[in-house]
């Protein structure tokens, strides 16, 4: 009896949360987020100068799976950009775990064509030169060298590249595919259009209807309480001020410890990110701020793979970046929002790629 | 005038491939087939025992592209047997063109079901054997030793039996997946259970409607001139001795070199083949006659994956275990043939992996 009373009051005492739950604090939560965020878009954006065919994303999705695409002829776009897991890896070929591929932790494909720039210090702007940039490198060279392609060979680079496309020649489903997606171009099979072909499939990879597009489109039942409680703190702490737009994200460069140094493992000295880029003293160990579309699917997190813990990584970017030291009760509130980011994953079948042939 | 003339006349000495090409001829060499061949079925085998429930399905198919079954979280079942490339992986995992991983050539995962045995030693007759066998131990270590998993250290087999469900343990989604599969059982994540939910689906991996198929059922022209004469020459030369059956092959063993010794590196002096398992001295150098089904999609050959050259495969089987000199002409028409027995590919559409929570 007693203890029923308590739980009564109790109850009662969490009247706020309730009052998060009605729709006039959902109407005002909304407009609070509209003012932040928007709903990923239901179909895939066009490319600037592009005309997605059916041919170009047949083969872009070709090549996507195709592991001839590396020197060893086992490593395609999708062993590192999973699509079964959210577009990374898992943390198994990227990032500090593994003690011989020391590079940043993959970022995910998903979602990829509304960054406005690509790789953790953006050294590319658009998708089509991260394509080709990621593929023409030897990936398995790319990964073990600190921040990718950019640190290779340039001769070796060029070699591969040649490699790959007279590997590529001897394969006539693709000379013929190669015809199809390009029909007026008399040498289709070049770099250029496996650049193109790819990041057109790629931009194909979005994951609309999430829980908080619902929500933000209008229907109040798509968050529980506590992802509304989640998102109100996700915009008041400060977390919002990075994280926002259509990718929730993936718009700007932050420094990684503005207000507190993170631990030495989450930020390895040598890495000095976005600075490689620009050459300015101000971007040193600043990294791009990565979408949080999806991000329940994404461990590890941070450039670094440091922790498959996402509220202990949202602690740890309340404390580096905000200079907020979350409640467990307030981060466990941001991670239950968080999960809402996560969308429709792509149904992908799986392309039969052609053997080659004498 | 005079070159038109020569050409009737060489059309009119090719009689006897229009002649193949007639209804009578087709009833022959078709009753001729029926006798060794059967066309695959249309729809997936039971397997023994079994009910292929689509919540066993749908799990075996995550396991099958779960990464995170291994050791090193970098390699599922479909990163060997790569279903956008006929089940296999090309020869770029195994197979003795890579200096890292010398062990035996892949062999695909299609139709597999239809297999009396195992592995190129047999030593499993029943699909769920291999997959528990090939799951258990740790991938990498595997293909690093000649032969597989038999050769692995128990005691290192069993802890990452051990570290594997522990792991899967920890992700809801996979403890959901396996009590749905078995809702009949207290603690249904084991190893007994992957294995069964992956037979399972692999039993599904079936190319039925090949041209040869087509032209087994009753259409003549499912083949080309060419395919029906190399189908004779696959008969009247003995190939049919032992490719034979529903899967054209899979159903027996052969000591590689019957009346003439392969080449050197076709056949490592130190893997013994079937004798590994039986102990019968008759068994040295004895491997499973593997199916042909798809074998133009299956490359490179052998189980060592000595060569890429389907033509010169055939040449090869021809001298060391019929004694017969292929003309390149006859080679040639046996190839056709053999491309006829490349079936309707698996339409597979990825699963998307439950992410693990804290």
């Amino acid at each position: 009896m007693r203890l029923s009373l308590i739980a009564s009051l109790v109850a009662a005492l969490s009247m706020p949360a309730l009052a998060a739950g009605s729709a006039l604090a959902d109407a005002a939560l909304r407009d609070q987020a509209k003012g932040l965020f928007e709903p990923l878009p239901q179909t895939p954006p066009a490319l600037p100068g592009e005309t997605a065919t059916p041919e170009k994303l047949a083969l872009g999705k070709m090549l996507f799976f195709e592991p001839r695409l590396s020197d060893t002829r086992d490593m395609s776009c999708a062993a590192c950009h999973n699509l079964s897991m959210g577009g990374v890896d898992g943390g198994a070929l990227s990032g500090g775990h593994n003690a011989q591929l020391a590079g940043r932790e993959v970022q995910t494909v998903l979602n990829a064509v509304f960054n406005k720039s690509q790789y953790w210090d953006g050294r590319n702007t658009d998708l089509k030169d991260q394509v080709v940039n990621s593929v023409m490198a030897n990936p398995k060279a790319m990964l073990k060298t600190r921040g990718g392609p950019m640190a290779i060979n340039p001769v070796e680079h060029a070699a591969a590249k040649q490699r790959t496309i007279e590997q590529l020649k001897t394969i006539p489903g693709y000379v013929d595919a190669f015809s199809k997606a390009f029909p007026d171009q008399p040498d289709p099979l070049n770099y250029e259009n496996i650049g193109r072909a790819i990041a057109l499939f790629e931009a194909t990879l979005i994951t609309p209807d999430a829980p908080f597009d619902r929500w933000l489109k209008g229907d109040d039942a798509a968050l529980t309480d506590d992802q509304k409680a989640g998102a109100r703190l996700f915009m008041e702490k400060g977390c919002a001020g990075c994280h926002n737009g259509v990718n929730i994200g993936g718009a700007s460069f932050a420094k990684f410890g503005v207000v507190a140094p993170p631990p030495a493992d989450y930020l390895p000295a040598d890495d000095w990110g976005r600075f490689a880029v620009t050459k300015n003293i101000a971007d040193k160990y600043a990294f791009k701020v990565p979408s949080l579309r999806n991000v329940e699917l994404t461990a590890p997190y941070f450039h670094t793979g440091a922790t498959f813990d996402l509220k202990h990584a949202v602690t740890v970017m309340g404390e580096t970046q905000l200079g907020q030291k979350l409640t467990d009760d307030e981060a466990t509130k941001i991670v239950a929002f968080l999960k809402s980011l996560t969308g429709k994953q792509p149904e992908v079948v799986l392309p039969i790629l052609p053997p080659r042939t004498r």
